[in-house]
């Protein structure tokens, strides 16, 4: 078990690490975090550095409907395959960084707490077995969403422009390898007040099988991210509010919507 | 005007350069194609290379509903933005790359042949001189779509993941800079036979347009690509036809459907 974030130095310096078992200082590590990294050594003191999103995701994909309880609610089929959309890489938000509405856009902007999934092996055509293999670890995904941009054209609903507006991506605040994410909860709060909390067993399709199944048809990278959905209690955030993604083991991924 | 090209010589090496004027030889050049490339001085002759998609595109955005043409013809509302999708990065496919079909899918795998635009500066908010400007240059673009695959679900279009299987998404052969997009044709022909030839000038939402408007929610930067939407005479493809999408300036970027 490790946690792995990325974070800025204040002379801008960007590298990566573990977060060590005190979580108060980061052992800093150089090459590649999915292909056996190496510790320089170095410890960093978490008043040293700022917490990046602990990835740059190639592939930031999300998916729609895929949690039992949230499915009874709205009424909707259970999919036999993940209905998934794909999120810009520069929708990328980091852990404490401010959730920014597109200018003049007065709609509804939702958050949306969720599972990530984060790959560390290339896989394609991959059986279920590979396909776990292929899961490096897990983080917490707010899935911001316009909402008034999804349903603005009656003939298209915009899931990619929805949920790839700047700043619309938080993630981390770390990759957590080593957790049995079935009997994990995801929590959201909003200004401290619990919104959230599901368990992660009511998945419909569970991380292995989504990978399996995406990895059919489009080949996934170390670095894609996957988010798995999310379950009941998303609603509007108002300017100023915090929101808090957590799940036991990756942490607490903290923003605030700009007000 | 130059027509720009990625390619790999027969080692395996990667480069980029500029078609020379009689089209025989690429004059390598290093550094960033989108900032003050450098030529090496070295000129390849075609058949010491394989040409590459031109760009690896940070973001692959492409149009649904984009010409008037087609609107008329499917009923569909004129838009007043772009309606848009996402295709993953890993759909790319090399000019003369074989587009396969996922392993098991058995429906209608559709051309749709588009003008791509490519991005050179990093854009945001931007009014629409900045966006035209933003506007490294033109290329083709197969937007080939798994149709059977989107309208699969009917409770959730599935725009990305129909579009964005492995070798979904040819590019090429060349970025051409220094064209007016406004006089020139998209054709396609399958096996020959011209399926697809339409103006562009019958766009509803002009290149300039397009990447000010989506530069208001997402950060546009270089390398990323938007493929307009195609217009009417997209079809099926069957095993072993070669599709050809051409666009005066820019070449002919063809490929052949595995068979």
């Amino acid at each position: 078990m490790a946690l792995w974030v990325r974070f800025a130095r204040h002379d801008g310096a960007e590298g990566f690490g573990t977060l060590g078992e005190a979580a108060g200082s980061v052992a800093a590590h150089v090459g590649d975090i999915f292909d056996s990294p190496t510790p320089t050594g170095e410890t960093l003191p978490l008043e040293a550095i700022r917490l990046l999103a602990p990835l740059r995701p190639g592939k930031f994909i999300g998916l729609w409907n895929n949690f039992h309880d949230l499915a009874a609610k709205t009424g909707a089929a259970i999919p036999e395959t993940p209905l998934w959309f794909l999120k810009a890489g520069t929708s990328l938000l980091d852990p404490e960084g401010t959730i920014r509405p597109p200018t003049g856009y007065t709609g509804k902007v939702l958050y949306e707490g969720e599972l990530g999934l984060v790959i560390g092996r290339r896989c394609k055509d991959a059986g279920e077995a590979e396909a776990a293999a292929a899961i490096f670890g897990l983080t917490a995904v707010n899935d911001v969403t316009a909402l008034d941009i999804l349903t603005s054209d009656a003939s298209f609903p915009q899931w990619a422009r929805a949920k790839s507006c700047d700043s619309f991506g938080p993630v981390g605040p770390a990759i957590a390898t080593g957790l049995d994410w079935s009997v994990l909860h995801v929590r959201v709060a909003l200004n401290g007040r619990v919104r959230q909390d599901y368990p992660l067993a009511d998945m419909i399709i569970p991380p292995a099988r989504i990978v399996s199944l995406i990895s059919r048809e489009v080949t996934l990278e170390p670095g894609d991210l996957i988010a798995c959905g999310t379950s009941v209690g998303a609603l509007p955030m108002r300017a100023g509010m915090t929101v808090e993604v957590s799940i036991e083991g990756v942490g607490t991924l903290r923003n605030v919507m700009a007000g």
